[in-house]
């Protein structure tokens, strides 16, 4: 059998120690399962960024492949642990709207709520589910065990984050900054779909009162230069030639950003 | 044969190239070896957060792990390097007293120091003793060597630092913080066995001259509230809903923590 | 079939999602790889900084690894992508210099340009290449596809970085501080063979109009003292005895280090 991969995707802040306790967890149970770190660099409890991460990220792993997702200000309180399988992968997350991206295709995705203890460490501590309920249950996963062993259907509806979406008007796109990169790039919440037809060409984009070019890639302008383009996951990007624009404009989640034509 | 796993704890830095130097020395003799990242961010030539990291993590990967530890101030000098086997699991660190929460059950432990130069990289460098003899000595184990082979029995005290204990006084327990976790949260060096006796309850918590409830959980209270609770390795912790206990109350390592009672 | 090493050295910080992206472009192809982080935390677009750690790190992992670099500024332009066969281990990445320390041996090297489609991701984003090319050919690589089915070889010269030699003059050595590592040392481009010849002892060392001792390793002086040492690469080395010396000095790259006799 082909190791399982599973993927880590949390707010402990990278190098913490906890992110070391989930793998132990994980090997004591699974030793030849595959870990792979997301990343642990979510802004502490910032559900809604994590799940924007998970839903950037977690499609380009292959099928069968289990995210295990721990931003959980909720942990120990009565929110439930999800065991959702969709189109194949399975997620294991607090049901705190951690899946929100994820859970858009109810026809391809059955739903459980992990509540069989005997998966679970023995001693569960209410402070970190994610080491003693989540990682042994994706490590029972991983080991072959079936989700109608660990979890029980679900009857309610998963909680599910309110996204901001892109407002289509008249000649005119209103969306948003949803979330800055490492490189201080604006990842905008309006889709090069949006962009596509043809009664938008030609159109223009503009940020804080200023028109910005659409580029093809980073590389096209001068440094310096404030451009507009479509990222690697088709969505609009605003970026400074060689540079910062997040700190360039002091921008920030929820800036507004228009495409008119 | 199931592969070994490999775990490293060093202060090199997160994203430091030391750290891949270590793997690449490891994986040169042991390529099927499982490593895993403890965590590289220990402060530089922090002996003590080392410690504490260790004996908080290491014991939940499963036995038989071999795990190295680089916090080495002293490397090159004459300080030595020892091999301690502790119910079954290998433990590879300078004799710094890195290794000081591990060894505390002598019945269950083998001390050794690493000094069989044959098994070390040819040109050992005197300023990374890690790469040159730590990832070796860690990979030809990983390859099935026998302690024995690769190190003598030591036959004095191993170093050990003085953790501060917490001092259980008449009606009340005298503690103090230990380490700040990614989440600013204050770990102490007061157990959860210490406060389970029966003379004990109810007792009062009190940092500051602030007397803190004790709560089960991060989400009980409203976002600001200064609270106690038993974290998940079992030890008393401060924590700020929603919060950074260690910026909001200037608290750091050392801060005075009491139960009374 | 011994799972294959691959390597990942990039500029997009510690904890990006882009990093996870890579992982899973490769592990979707092979799923049986070992992918190893040499780092993420290269400044961006600091294509010097990369060279450098690659021409550090690359060498002690095990012949036959591949190790895919991404420090991409002119990522979707017209630079090309090399696939290096050198002393046997694989090097992709960009050529904008990356590769410059690397590709030092022409008789052992062989150097193609990576221009087969069929390989690469479906939909190729013009901001991603690291995905959505150097990742799947990482991966095709490790699933045992030769170089020649992948890339075509290239007949002009690779770009190679004008990286600052240490100039040897009468009766002295000119270099300069090329890295500064997690630790705050100095690494400069001065090579212990410059200093081994017999004319060069006794030397001086000299940083900043101040005179420093040479020393064994970093805990050889007083806490606080400045010294210099021949580091784990054989490289001069300036460092703070428990402290930071790029702090304390206020030094950077292209610092001056003189070494006179």
């Amino acid at each position: 059998m082909t190791p399982a991969i599973i993927t880590l995707t949390t707010d402990f802040g990278t190098g913490s120690p906890y992110v070391a306790e989930l793998k132990g967890a994980i090997l004591s149970i699974a030793p030849q399962s595959i870990i792979v770190d997301i990343t642990h660099a979510i802004p502490p409890r910032d559900v809604f960024e994590g799940a924007l991460v998970l839903g950037q990220v977690a499609a380009g792993f292959p099928a069968a492949s289990i995210h295990v997702a721990v931003v959980d200000p909720g942990v120990g309180s009565d929110r439930r642990i999800l065991l959702a399988t969709v189109h194949g992968s399975h997620h294991i997350a607090p049901d705190n709207g951690l899946l929100t991206l994820l859970l858009d295709d109810q026809s391809a995705q059955e739903l459980r709520i992990i509540d069989k203890p005997s998966f679970w460490r023995q001693a569960v501590s209410p402070t970190f589910h994610g080491r003693d309920i989540m990682a042994p249950v994706a490590a029972h996963l991983a080991r072959g065990a079936a989700p109608e062993a660990l979890a029980s259907l679900l009857h309610q509806a998963p909680v599910l984050l309110a996204l901001p979406k892109a407002q289509v008007g008249s000649r005119m796109i209103a969306g948003e900054v949803m979330m800055v990169d490492s490189f201080g790039n604006l990842l905008t919440n309006i889709h090069v779909s949006l962009l596509e037809g043809e009664a938008v060409t030609p159109f223009r984009i503009v940020v804080s009162g200023r028109e910005l070019p659409l580029v093809g890639t980073y590389a096209d302008g001068s440094p310096g230069d404030v451009v507009s383009l479509i990222g690697s996951r088709g969505w609009l990007e605003i970026a400074v030639v060689e540079g910062h624009a997040a700190r360039t404009l002091h921008a920030e989640r929820g800036w507004p950003v228009r495409v008119a034509w």
